[in-house]
């Protein structure tokens, strides 16, 4: 007979759990707090070598592991330690592979030890992977119980080639529930919950990702984003991702509903503690010419002379006109120009002229089927929807379009395109400045607009998320009041009201970080991380303002 | 009241013929030949020095022009004479902007008095435009009386490129009704034919730009391909063309059916009288940066430096286990092979695994809406579909897809890109060489079969045509025999009947220009075209066989 949903989810959930050491369980009392970001220093768990090891940024601690100081074990050691504690904390584990972990480490210090040169760039790094990209011998199943079983015996081509590189998987961090999300909550995995906050979502769809990384369970991970799931996880984490341009970095050997789909298309993209890792990871990746092998790809490699002008010129969208940020985000903002402003660089005001339109196409395309895919995919399993995906299947995905009508939204959306791109030629941008979302890291269930991140999958630009803030108790309505107090749309009602009047908006939101986005024109990813690394500097730099806690 | 589709016909086609002027008119009693390619040299109509013009190739004539031997306007005016004797030969005009180019060739001579340079490197080039790219205020139907009157004010972005580099557009070019054919007739048009041999078709869709570039009316042209629409009226004509990949070249600007759709998707490309202004064309499109333009292009600029090695290795396909070729392709191919060895390049074997999966995948793609819009269109102005046609919608398009079928279809495509990507990978061949489709030019409506060209469309590699040989008497069945004399298919045995035994097939085919596909792994255009001359050259130089007349 057929395991029901909740025994299949309850038997997953044990197996994430039997794969980690006792060695590695936390306190219970140690886990009752709000914001468990330090709790991988408060449990006692990772030795003070551990510690350390797990503060490097991945270039430093492959530069280490090169010249001897660590050996890949002890790095691969102290990155299961901190990810199990992690997941202890926030429910970000989805598959644990620490024994299969430790046991390529090792064999890559024999490498080492024999041949007198690593691997690869990246040989002993340990990465995470996001749930439905293929890991050879993991299930793969994009939070849905009917695929709870798919193992799929071969890595994704993007997996492989970290592999080769040196890269080690340690673990496979939580998607939601058919991935069209941006919370992480499935009835096979249950929440993932924000480190900083366990009130709050860490984002989705690679909520997991957030999670793990913004403890330093992991200093690279992979993840995936068709409509933001690689930034407003980034964003409400407080870590770093880019989501490229579709067919730059490898994107086959995933999981997921509507394959075959084309008329909006979903990214492979890093999420990582510091720019720099961001960029190690694509350059690793074009280096090792992926198009020869996934004829999808555009063979553009990693151009390693585009770089940003000194002095930048930076668009400021401060909202999109249809939803309008919560206090602490224009707040972030407003200190970003001053900034910016302060260390020379040129901040023009960028209008945000066809993102209605762009968003309503683009919230067509996602669901060009009626949402049909999804409720069979639920219903081979039994298993109902969650709050959110049930929200979004009875307001999105509503209607089923036919061929030709489909033609017409690929037109009118390439008719989009072509006069945003004419906006950026005529402005000559470096970059736009926005929001990831009106809100930082939203409260469980209350996450409803993407808008800010999907019109950039819409128009197929290169965007990246930073952290530069963590919320005040001075971001209030009264500071930083809306622009137009009429609201601009149901959705900016329903944002309103999410954040309430007074100190109470702050404390609903407290610790969370406080994210922005920067974008730049299609296939521009090296030049985007070169103006993310000169805006990541000047924030961390300007020393009148506390950023992030540091 | 509305003109009914005959009357709209006959208009076209009196304001064509009334834009030609009266000393451009051949004796009819010369246009009484089978033969009508040296037509410009009976007529008298050009004078000595505008025949001499007119048989420089594109680079050498542009120097001319440059270094002050030619005037822009004698350039021009050589051109539009030789393109009116082409149209009266071959029907293949489908609007005559003699006296707007001869215009805009004084303002360039006018401009290099002035400024003792040329205004860019096409400065004075006539190029010939297939029908339905928009060149300012001239129609763009596609063959359909529908649109008979819509005039654009624009030209497309490819137009404008190749105007701002100095390029001066003198003829439309016919293309068939719908577009959708490798023949070229249309209620509107009528049938464009074969200037080798006037009972034969020079192909479609740009039949038009085949027959007027095989009389030297145009040295360059800009034509299109979504199947084989550069590839089959290039060989079936004895010109060269090539087809990039998708979003290599600007697209934007074409009136056509289907707008939208992106299962498969068309390109714009050159067709020429010789290799070196195949590259040249694209050189000059793709320095002017257009994906600031386009935002669908990819950023990959003309790299010069991707060459072909001197030695190449290059995989032979004799047929593609579908519909095998008629006796002067396998002759061709067959002495192609014997040169290239004996130039030192290596020869393997290239079998077709994936071609049959492939073709089946695109010609579901093509027709989507099951030909629905096709239909509305020509019924729109109560046009007939024009045989050729009518038989595509009776047996091609013939199903209306869902979405969630289109999705499947595109799955398969890619699993196929991704299987025949590893076999180019594995076998490390330069180029494909293989036949452009299984006969030479085709009786009218006797064309059927656009596998050969269409399946790297579906695989998205760029493909370029090269005339090698022309038809002989003793190109039989007898001497050169079917692999298997089962027939492959029903198209097999179509083809099959068409070449009749003994010297009948020769006969009917007679003059036929032989050309042969080359064909390059996906964005390889560079590289593509290298391996096209050192082909071409082999074949020019290689002193025991005539080719080609030559």
């Amino acid at each position: 007979m057929r395991e029901n949903w909740c025994a299949t989810a309850a038997r997953r959930r044990q197996e994430i759990y039997a794969r980690i050491p006792e060695e590695c369980l936390v306190d219970r009392a140690l886990l009752a707090q709000q914001n468990l970001v330090d709790l991988p220093y408060r449990c006692g768990i990772l030795t003070p070598k551990e510690l350390r090891i797990t503060e490097h940024d991945a270039v430093e601690l492959l530069r280490r592991i090169r010249d001897g100081t660590y050996s890949a074990v002890e790095v691969t050691r102290a990155f299961c330690k901190r990810a199990a504690i992690a997941h202890q904390a926030t429910n970000c584990l989805a598959w644990v592979m620490f024994r299969e972990a430790l046991d390529e480490a090792a064999v890559l210090d024999e490498y080492m030890r024999v041949k007198g040169k690593p691997k690869g760039p990246l040989h002993g790094l340990p990465i995470s992977v996001k749930e439905h990209v293929y890991v050879a011998g993991t299930p793969a199943t994009s939070g849905l119980t009917a695929w709870a079983d798919q193992i799929n015996p071969e890595d994704a081509l993007l997996a492989r080639i970290l592999r080769e590189a040196g890269a080690v998987f340690h673990v496979k961090t939580t998607n939601p529930q058919a991935l069209m999300a941006i919370e992480t909550d499935s009835n096979l995995f249950g929440r993932t919950v924000n480190p900083h906050n366990t009130n709050l979502t860490p984002g989705g769809s690679s909520g997991g990702e957030g999670a793990l990384i913004a403890m330093r369970g992991s200093l690279l991970g992979i993840a995936t984003d068709i409509g933001g799931s690689i930034r407003v996880p980034s964003g409400f984490s407080g870590v770093y991702g880019i989501k490229p341009s579709v067919a730059r970095l490898p994107h086959g050997g995933l999981t997921g509903l509507h394959g075959g789909m084309e008329n909006i298309v979903g990214v492979c993209g890093p999420m990582a503690a510091c720019v720099d890792d961001l960029k190690l990871f694509c350059q690793v990746v074009l280096d090792s010419e992926p198009w020869h092998y996934e004829p999808s790809l555009v063979e553009i490699p990693w151009r390693t002379h585009l770089e940003a002008p000194k002095k930048l010129v930076i668009g400021v969208m401060w909202n999109d006109g249809i939803v309008q940020p919560h206090p602490p985000v224009t707040r972030a903002l407003e200190e970003a120009v001053i900034m910016l402003r302060h260390a020379g660089h040129t901040i023009i005001e960028w209008k945000p002229s066809y993102h209605k339109e762009l968003i309503d196409c683009i919230n067509k395309a996602y669901f060009l089927d009626g949402g049909k895919e999804y409720r069979e995919t639920m219903e081979k399993a039994g298993e109902p929807a969650v709050p959110i995906i049930d929200w979004i299947l009875n307001t999105v995905a509503t209607k089923e379009y036919t061929i030709q009508e489909s033609w017409v939204i690929n037109t009118e959306r390439d008719r989009l395109r072509t006069l945003y791109s004419e906006q950026l030629r005529q402005t000559q941008v470096d970059a736009i400045l926005c929001p990831v979302g009106p809100s930082v890291a939203s409260a469980h269930d209350e996450s409803r607009y993407w808008g800010y991140c999907s019109v950039f999958n819409a128009l197929d630009f290169s965007a990246a998320v930073l952290p530069v803030s963590v919320v005040k108790d001075t971001d209030t309505w009264e500071k930083y009041p809306r622009v137009s107090q009429k609201p601009l749309s149901a959705m900016d009602a329903w944002y309103e009201s999410l954040y309430d009047q007074g100190i109470e908006g702050p404390q609903k939101y407290r610790d969370a970080p406080i994210s922005l986005q920067l974008v730049s024109r299609r296939f521009q990813e090296e030049k985007l991380l070169a103006v993310l690394a000169s805006v990541d500097e000047v924030i961390r730099e300007t020393p009148r303002l506390p950023i992030n806690g540091h």
